[in-house]
């Protein structure tokens, strides 16, 4: 009952290079959607011999029953079966791709810290043998036009409880439209509450967001928010998820997903969270792949901010205390951090600014350039102010303009494309 | 026109000791009452050479013409005046009296913050010629019947805006409540919003409440605060001032008396704060003083938050995050520990209560044991719940059965009389 075109897309990669103008060669992608079927992500052991074999190797090695033992006992039966192509053909259907390693547009900046933090996770012969961990996922399925790698290249995770009250999610919205004014690209899970408040006011700003699904990217879970997702991929967001297409979202699922949200970000803001929520674990995995921790506080006599102030008041949380988008992107590392360099670089001339000029240059958009009105509405100044700080912010090089507004200037020394 | 009695109880006082039986002498009362009107406070200069000569030798070389320069100048011509049997017997039609350092009611522990701040303030010859530091008071006025030391010896300062919000109010009177409760007195100013909102849930919860006010004991500044200051008195509660009967709240003086309020307490609770206020200094005075800085922090919304949470960011501020008054009371060094010993003691048996232990035990009365029910309602705990954890807790010295209520135990190897 196999395709038999599978053997065949395998063995032509095997006889090649694994991609072509940034983009894998068929047999690499059809490698990695049959695993994405065959084993739940997650697993340290399959995602390490997969990296040291490639993908193609331990497809052939899998369905010939020669793999090593772990790697055959996670896929069991599924050895026997294929939909690979199927599967890519149904995510075509959808407007979605299999984004794997050998493409370009594979985030492998970004996700580098889940494979650290496999690698480090064990020592030699004393690896532990845990079914899920911080491990990076073998392929991405990802519906939406832009390509994964720049969308998330300046991203920031979003998340919190589901059931939020109406000011975390006016806090949530306020982020996800303040983040995306500044370039800054909003990625959380689907879920009511915080998540999809924060992809709403990312939406309302027109800016991109990533929502990472614990299922197929072809299903709207919960069912409530396929509009929005519609919506999401309509301007110019995407849909992400490890899980090939009609895949359900099975609980642990979520638990497993939560380290992709983390993994593409630099820093993970928690907006509301109960008492002994998963607050704390989201705390600890973002700041085990070395990403910032950062908690919007709330009213004390608010429930739903207790999580919160209590990650605020763990000292080994390593959380700090956000009230603003400004303060976010400030963490986060903002414009002129190179993504490989993650402190930022001490001679800086952002450090001399002034109050206002630092508030200008934060309303400034990184993409599109907007006029000093719309700076001084965002940086909440006059707008004769923030004209007058501009030309100083030019000369510095620190905004750009670009006949038709002002935006933040290209960083200094960057080896990479726009 | 000086009256002829002073000098005689100076002589007096210079011919024996300078307390009988814990009260300080009438000629050390008239020269420190004497002093409290001849110069302003918070002159590092004058406190140091009447720490050095005494206040009697002191009052003698002003009124003489012998003191040090610099301390003339302070006094000036008030040296030839003398209000000092006025001003004690005007503070007596009032209920109040003046305390002295040589008095056993003198808050000396809590006050010896600021003699040490003093002393390491400046080196040798090299002394920085400030007007204001935080020096200690000469002595302070107080109305109100208990004795002083007791009443601040469990004290928190509660601190914060006067353009309060509703929430802040909310907030500052519950800590007020639940302080006073666990048997700490509330220490705060007289101002409209937090103070007085502090002060307020102090007394609902009929637990004593200190204000430290910036004019005479016998004058309510605000007006609007004269009944709540009545209650106060009446209710067990103290006004304490380090300026005589009729002295007139100038703007100087509230930021001088704000050293007192850190002084006396163990810990400063900020509740509410605009941005850029006066939120950081009162950090910065109250960890100078080796006291804590506790802030709670509130909607990222509000601009009454905003000083609190940037307290809350600022590393250096060493504020702490608090949500409510069981955690006010575990940082500012809970039951048993002892005045003397900042740290709380390792293996001190509280370390391995449950929760539910834990928030019984919080919730426990230091003075007036409470049925099981009461300390159920205030651990939000079930009563039968509270029943089960008391008898190890009673078990484990923490909490006693007083007869008709729960209490706590009094700490161990204490040297201090209950």
């Amino acid at each position: 009952m196999t395709d038999p075109a599978l053997e065949e897309d395998l063995e032509d990669a095997l006889a090649g290079p694994a991609a072509v103008d940034g983009v894998a060669v068929p047999g690499i992608r059809r490698a990695r959607a049959w695993l994405t079927r065959a084993a739940e992500p997650g697993s340290v052991a399959l995602w390490r011999w997969v990296d040291d074999v490639g993908p193609v190797a331990a497809v052939r090695a899998l369905r010939a029953g020669t793999a090593p033992e772990r790697a055959r006992a996670l896929v069991g039966v599924r050895a026997e079966q294929d939909a690979s192509l199927a599967d890519l053909r149904r995510a075509e259907r959808c407007g979605a791709r299999l984004v794997v390693p050998e493409d370009d547009e594979w985030p492998a900046l970004p996700l580098h810290a889940l494979t650290v933090a496999t690698h480090t996770d064990g020592d030699g012969e004393g690896r532990r043998d845990r079914t899920t961990a911080l491990v990076p996922p073998v392929a991405l399925w990802v519906r939406g036009d832009p390509p994964l790698e720049p969308t998330v290249d300046r991203s920031v995770a979003v998340v919190g409880a589901r059931a939020s009250t109406a000011y975390g999610e006016h806090v949530a919205a306020d982020l996800g439209a303040q983040l995306g004014e500044r370039g800054w690209t909003v990625v959380s899970g689907g879920a009511y509450g915080i998540d999809v408040a924060a992809h709403r006011g990312a939406l309302a700003a027109g800016a991109p967001t990533v929502v990472v699904l614990a299922c197929g990217v072809d299903r709207a879970y919960p069912a409530a928010h396929s509009a929005v997702f519609e919506r999401i991929v309509s301007g110019g967001g995407l849909l992400v998820s490890e899980w090939p297409p009609g895949a359900a979202p099975h609980r642990h699922r979520f638990l497993v997903r939560n380290r992709i949200i983390a993994g593409l970000t630099r820093g993970t803001v928690v907006v509301e969270a109960a008492a002994r929520s998963g607050a704390q674990a989201t705390a600890r995995r973002a700041r085990a792949l070395g990403k910032e921790v950062l908690v919007v506080p709330g009213p004390v006599t608010s429930a739903m901010s207790v999580g919160c102030h209590e990650l605020l008041r763990e000292q080994e949380s390593g959380a700090r205390l956000v009230s603003n988008a400004a303060q976010v992107v400030e963490a986060v590392g903002s414009l002129g951090d190179d993504l490989a360099a993650p402190e930022r670089r001490p001679t800086f001339p952002r450090d001399g600014l002034s109050d206002l000029a630092r508030r200008v240059l934060d309303a400034c958009p990184v993409r599109t350039g907007v006029s000093a009105e719309r700076l001084a509405a965002v940086a909440g100044c006059d707008p004769l102010e923030a004209m007058r700080v501009l030309p100083g912010l030019e000369v510095a090089d620190l905004v750009q303009w670009t006949g038709t507004g002002w935006r933040l200037a290209p960083p200094p020394r960057t080896g990479r494309g726009g």
